[in-house]
């Protein structure tokens, strides 16, 4: 019963042959094999995208801190939730890869930012060189809270940005997650919605350590490149993330894994809201549910085993609060999580099953 | 006939089959699962260290610039050889995790810092805040021109960088291949010998990617720890550093792969050596053979399908040169390299075997 | 009627007369001359601390950034109010100079930092390496909003800090306005009071350009040096920081004129505060008056051509807000402001003078 | 007998007289003042810009630093001399406001970079991401060792350079003394022969503290201009900067001021090589002078009180030496230095005057 986060678990099987079938002969270092440029193209192909420039890495804090490096010069500042994932889960690696340019935090409940408080923010006339000027927005999709932005929210922040000369990053960690729920293409989720950027998640879904950075820029791709070697996240056997990332597209397994990731996730939201004094503050709408439980529930679900991590509440909608006697927490579920798992938690909560 | 890395092959089947073994059942995320403590404990056992402190990580490009941070101030300057990897393959990344602290290459035959270049260089009287204090030496061992240091020579130049308040950290990104030669134990190479941090590497000798940086002074820990998070540097999973490290020093696999390569090397250079016009400009001690060949044998070579990298002289000893229709070339052995592909490189060099 | 900043105005007689006596003859560079050691005896003299480090800059924001970055690692934290100058107004100073560490806002009325707030955040458990430490808190004496922590004010929250291992830095841009106010020693409102790191401000009270630097504790004074350095702020001709400073600490200059400042804020406040519809959202405490004015009022003031920044709200207490036909802004004495300035703005005001 | 550097001595008495004049009455701060807006005119005249971007700051390593952090990423390298100020005396300066970028030196005699060496190391091709790209060529003008680059010097490095994308600075902390010897047009001395952005120097020349970012390629102003603040070198009262460029530029008395220095080094120079067993290693161009004397005359002179540096060997031209018995010494006259000084100089080395 681990639903602490979707990276407990291992590789999946395809994904764990290919790393298998890629180990053989010799290959070209540093990216230069024909496995990797094979990535690029499934990619582009994806992505409806022929410019599209793509650089594999092992980890998604590495994707997300060169990306927004790319975009916002060390004087300027970058707008996201309050809540997200760079904000708060990174130990600064956008601001150490930056440069020392600034993140801003904007308000918005489970994690979404308000298109009101991005308004606000560009709104404010531009107070010359004693501020920092916004020059990215970054968008978690799905959010810290589990949201998921439609083409058309993403497309509304994107112009709104893009207007201000604000370039536009999606953190896509559970990328496959949100269009999992979308049903929209990838380039519907991303460049035809102003998307310049995606920090390309697979390490949460089916991979072991792979996540690319898409850049649908033609023009960032240089400094891209430069700033992944001197990161230290150019891998020399190349082959070890195009391999991870080969299965990972290939026969819509990256979609598949997250459909299941995000049912298992829906049944465990049923069930739970079930209980009683179970709330759920918004909506699941990807792979993670935050409830509200009463403290005897958390309590019981710990003591039967149960893993998982208790939340903050910034997220939460006005008028929503988490009271003495209860706990808010998240539970994730992942592409391995099973039937079983969820039917398993759920029983130990007392509920009657899915 | 593949001469041109160590890091053209994939991983040996003892690492990859850890991979695989490893990738049952959920746990903990970010190297707070037991394989990876039980690497610690590995390393710890072989290094004779109890309070060593180990931080897997991907790269060696990583391991060096996350150590060399750790050691020098963004206001100080760290010296090495100027060829030193870190110094001119790196693409600035010391320069970046340092923020801004400066690499001063010294000279040395064959990549091997002059202890005379060291002593002199750090006998110039400190000169104020003008100018940047030397604060970190850094030994490549091997050496880029696959020369080794023996222990006594790493003593003496680590003892004089001591008595400077300069602390010393070893790029051992082929340390196998400098212990297989040495003979000695892991702890007479580094820290009894005065080094402060090794980069251990283990992807040039068998694994598909990881590193580890080993810090012997405990005081290094945090700072280490808090920087390879920020640099992007902690997987998620960790199991997958940790099951490559963890098969990699089982039952000496590091060594005997090293002891392959190294074998390998030495053959390659005795069958070159015998040939007219080829010369050794400095010894081969490790898996990397330099030698001068004339215009002709490296065309007819490369004609034949073999690859290897032209090198450069900065390097060569006093009195040597390389003349016009010479050419200076680098050929690397692997773990995986036998005595065909040897042999094979040898005959279309004209040679009779070795 | 410039009531823009205590920075529009010159040097004082006195001070500018310093910077042209100093000019006679050679004196050795960087601050190596008898006149910088000269200022740093009176400084440690007047802080009774012989141990006190004094490194002269030209701007404020380079003693906070400078500060800060001997204090807080690239990977720390530092708490400051939310409005604080460091947090707003330098373009991302200090995080250039942290390379890239976080400043962290916490609120308060009238920019002054709520104990509670500093609990709350303190009393956090840290998280490990996915957060970044506080390592520093910077508290602005007197405040953006011109009020003033007590002694025991300032014991109490450096206290807390230093429980939790977090050093206390001084933003003393208008300290000299604060001791006025106080009326106790510079001791007893820094070093004794916890503060680690003081940036003594004296631009804005009557030099030109002129800030201090000191340091309470021996142990970071080599940093602050070579940073001030790297940063481009060790004037070559030193004569020029330390004839000002020198001046500014003879004879309690710097606390006269300082007086002055506060004195005429105090007047214009009480003239304000007698007219219909103005009131003080917090008491005026030093040299900056902050009123909440009818919009009309606003209006005829600067068309009667009086020169003042509207200001934010982020500071207001609890209850107080500023309504539809409504400004806050804020008005600033300096040395130089006379009565005669003070009472023809509450003429222009309609007020019947002090 | 101060011959230490031309910064030892104070400012000029119109220039004194100037900061003196500018003191009175309120001003808009942070350089909106009338006097920053007149000095941006005198330069664009001067210089024949009209579009030009100027930005005083106090210290000429703040405009270098800033100036090449404009040209440079994080992970580019620049080109300058090996001795060049840059290089050697700004204790990282460049590298920490260029984020991590690498110098590298190139030889030449005197200080000035050898065109072959230039062209050598940009024709070695383009190398990937494991290798720092040069975006930037710095020139010093007049050079670390005093000699002056001519306009069509200048611009066949110019035009190597921006042949490759490498972009031109000039380090003119002593442009006036370059300028002098030239007697060309400020405009013929830079952008006219290419320079992209000057470090115009004031300080050494008759300024207290006062330099100018010139920067001839609009596209770079508004980086530089967040840099400067951010960097802490955007002064509150901008009138002490405007004042002393504003002297400075007017009625000639910078170049009056340079040719006073460069007519006392000559008549130095004479008086020196005179004397026997003195030699001059390279020609004098501008105000700095760099005898090879016997050691007996070097301690004669220190203990007539003759102040000035030991110099370092590395400019020597092919073919020279310093002996066991001679030292290599520079001595620098400023506008203030009179004949007086230079003969009393002489006459303490035994000369018999100039």
């Amino acid at each position: 019963m681990n639903f602490a986060s979707d990276n407990v678990t291992g590789a999946s099987t395809a994904i764990l042959d290919a790393i298998v079938r890629s180990n053989a002969g010799p290959l070209a270092s540093y990216g230069a094999d024909p496995l990797s440029a094979a990535v690029t193209e499934r990619f582009r192909a994806l992505f409806e995208c022929p410019d599209l420039a793509v650089f594999p890495v092992a980890t998604g804090t590495a994707a997300n801190a060169i990306a927004l490096a790319a975009l916002v010069p060390p004087f300027g500042a970058c707008l996201c939730h309050e809540e997200a994932h760079v904000m708060t889960d990174e130990c600064g690696a956008p601001e150490f890869f930056m440069h020392g340019a600034k993140l801003v935090g904007l308000p918005g409940e489970g994690g979404k930012i308000a298109p009101a408080a991005l308004a606000a923010h560009l709104a404010v006339p531009a107070r010359g060189v004693h501020h920092m000027p916004v020059r990215a927005l970054s968008l978690s999709q799905a959010t810290e809270g589990g949201l998921v932005y439609r083409p058309d929210e993403v497309a509304a922040l994107s112009a709104l940005a893009h207007e201000h000369g604000v370039a536009v990053h999606m953190d896509g960690a559970r990328f496959a997650n949100a269009l999992a729920t979308l049903g929209c293409t990838p380039a519907q989720a991303t460049w035809r919605a102003g998307v310049d950027i995606l920090s390309f998640g697979a390490s949460k879904n089916g991979a072991l350590a792979a996540e690319a950075i898409l850049v649908f820029r033609p023009d960032l791709a240089e400094t891209i490149a430069y700033r992944r070697k001197r990161g230290g996240h150019l891998l020399s056997k190349g082959r070890l993330l195009a391999a991870q990332l080969d299965a990972y597209l290939a026969d819509g397994h990256w979609l598949a894994n997250a459909a299941q990731a995000n049912r298992m996730a829906a049944r465990l939201a049923r069930g739970l809201a079930r209980l009683p004094g179970v709330r759920l503050p918004w909506p699941v709408e990807a792979n993670e549910v935050f409830p509200i439980l009463p403290a005897a529930l958390d309590a019981r679900l710990r003591a039967a085993g149960a893993v998982y991590h208790p939340w903050r509440t910034a997220s939460l909608p006005a008028g929503e609060s988490v009271g003495e006697g209860e706990r808010l927490v998240r539970l994730i579920c992942a592409f391995s999580t099973s039937e079983t798992d969820v039917d398993a938690l759920l029983a130990a909560a007392g509920a009657d099953g899915a």
